[in-house]
């Protein structure tokens, strides 16, 4: 039983948190871009790059709440 | 039973996180767009990722979260 | 029992977070259209889109909620 | 017993988040009202929508609270 | 018994968000009205509909509330 | 015992928000009386709908308490 | 002893809200004064209203409190 | 067991809302003294009247705590 | 037990927000010093009595916790 | 065992409120000398004596915590 | 059991800080871009190694987090 | 058992506070020392004070620790 | 049991502090060499000796988390 | 098992606020630098001392996690 709220807590938090941040960073891209309008590639690629850093830190959540449902 | 609460959390926390940051990143794009109106097709595509990436940090949860619920 | 306080968690967490997400997206649509009157048929555009994907948020945890409450 | 805590968390936690969005959306259309008047009937219109979209989030959390007060 | 803490919850966490969402809005109004008198009607009457749909949203929980008091 | 907290609950939950609504939109109120000397007589309306609709989601759950207290 | 926990939060919590709140509104009270000190009578007046309606947020919780620690 | 832990949330929340509120006050009359020295005596009266106030939340507090330690 | 838990909430959450609040008005204090440094009486003949009512606050937490303790 | 508990939540949480107040009041009396360096030794005096009463708060909580502690 | 909150708790709560600070400290980083495009390689490299620092802190979480699954 | 928690709780909570304090305060100073690096010696020597102070609210609860820790 | 909720809380609480601060040290790293781009070199070894700080502040915990986990 | 927690607890919630601490003044000094970099040494030799005091926090919590570790 446990084990479920575990995996539960594993997978959303940083999520929470994840999503928070990613749009805070999307937010603040925008806001460059509108300024700087020939800098855009430039951030697009940072922007991705962001994402995938905050998605990795849900994935070792998802990684664990898979570990943990497999032993239910 | 605690398997209930732990498919609640998996789903609905991220969410929490997510229907925030997405508000914010709207939000920093319809100003973007105010400032520059002709970036905004730019800004549209870019948005549309912002989303795309935290609907996923969301859909992990509902993942875990269907696991979850066919173990009840 | 747990079970009723899971589907409560479920669809209501994420409503929180959207529900302040909406609010934030859609005041900052009025501001932008104050500023730039013309732009008021795209910021309305992307404002529903950024209200849908907000929505499904809200959905998967009324989904999972659906499921928990079935088997009570 | 538990039924009844979770249709208080499911028909009021969303409520929270929606009262506040409600509040954040309404005072900003009255911002906007302010600087440019003869927007007024865009920005009702557009406010309508929000405080919908706002509102069918605490639907689905009395429509799970209804739900599950019947199986007390 | 746990009857009771459901209604206490419905009833009143929806009344917080609401009650600090309605301080939000008229105190928007107020700056409005006093940057342009003349708009004051405009603003009264979308103030109204403001606090008519923050206060469905307490409603909503006042009904769940009466159906669990009922319960007990 | 548990309705004693449940009542506990319904009566304060929303006074808290309540008092600060209420805090930031007489606030809001003074601010714009000193800037605008002459509508005083305008917002003083205003603020005392402001706090009647704020006093209704307290009242609620003063509703609840009373009815819980009746039944300890 | 479950009902002395209710009479604590009754009276306390709305009593949390209620102080803030003053001290926000005092404090704005003071600014509003120091910006068009020939508003002072004005101010005074509505501040001592504002003051009575948040007090009326705790006298309901006192109020409750009370029954509740009579029934101990 | 139980009066003392609500013996203490009575007398100590409403404080810890109380002594932020004051603090705000309190620092923004300072501010309007500094701006306009010669309507000191008109803010420290509003100034103690504020603070009377906001004492009156806690007294309500030790009040119920006060009943509450006569029943130990 | 709980009789010492309730001393040391009683004793402690108020002195939490006193100490905020103490660092708040002391803080804007020194501004209001910095920008009229002739007022320096003034401010700190007000500010004595800020600190003196936020330290009633506490002192009440005192009592209830001294009472408290007594009956251990 | 509770005990403990206690005299940690005493002796801690208004420890925590004080940290941040004096850094806070700390943080503006450096602000203050910057701006007019010829008011540092009067600031000083008043960040003692602020530093002096926000120290009492967590003394009456080391109170409270010893004589919980010779109570085990 | 106890074990799979554990591990939920450590692999989870430092993503969440780690979320939001790669979000914080990618949206500056646009910030800078935008300012001056010409140190947009600096500010690059500057980024990575702020986002495997952070990075690292989760890893810290999984790294005990595959220690406890293991023992369940 | 509790007694660990106990003295966890009591060097650990009031660290929190100190530790976003000092922050806070150390931040400031070296924004006060870049506008007006003559007063370097005179911030620094009140910098040391402030530290000194919010130093000891730690110590106090090091204290019960200790006191704590001996009693397992 | 108790072990792994130990272990988990030492070694993510305090990285869920981390993560956040070098967030803010990261990001304000950004703007300072985005408005003096000569002093990069010179930021870029404070902002190293920074994470490094931050860093150790988690090591801690994950030192405790590894002594506790060797004890289940 | 409590002692486990208890060490948790101690080594991690200071280093919550340490971590949020040494962030918001590192930030600081970066800004610091940035606007007058011939301040550099000066800044860097408080800001070293600023960590150290933050620092010796966590150690506290540190020494006390190592006691308890030691007792399990």
């Amino acid at each position: 039983m446990g084990i479920a709220i575990g995996a539960g807590i594993a997978v959303s938090i940083a999520g929470l948190g994840g999503g928070v941040g990613m749009g805070i960073a999307g937010g603040k891209a925008f806001e460059a871009i509108a300024r700087q309008p020939e800098i855009g590639g430039d951030v697009r690629t940072l922007l991705f790059i962001t994402f995938a850093f905050i998605e990795t830190l849900t994935i070792y959540g998802l990684l664990i709440a898979f570990m943990l449902v497999g032993k239910i």
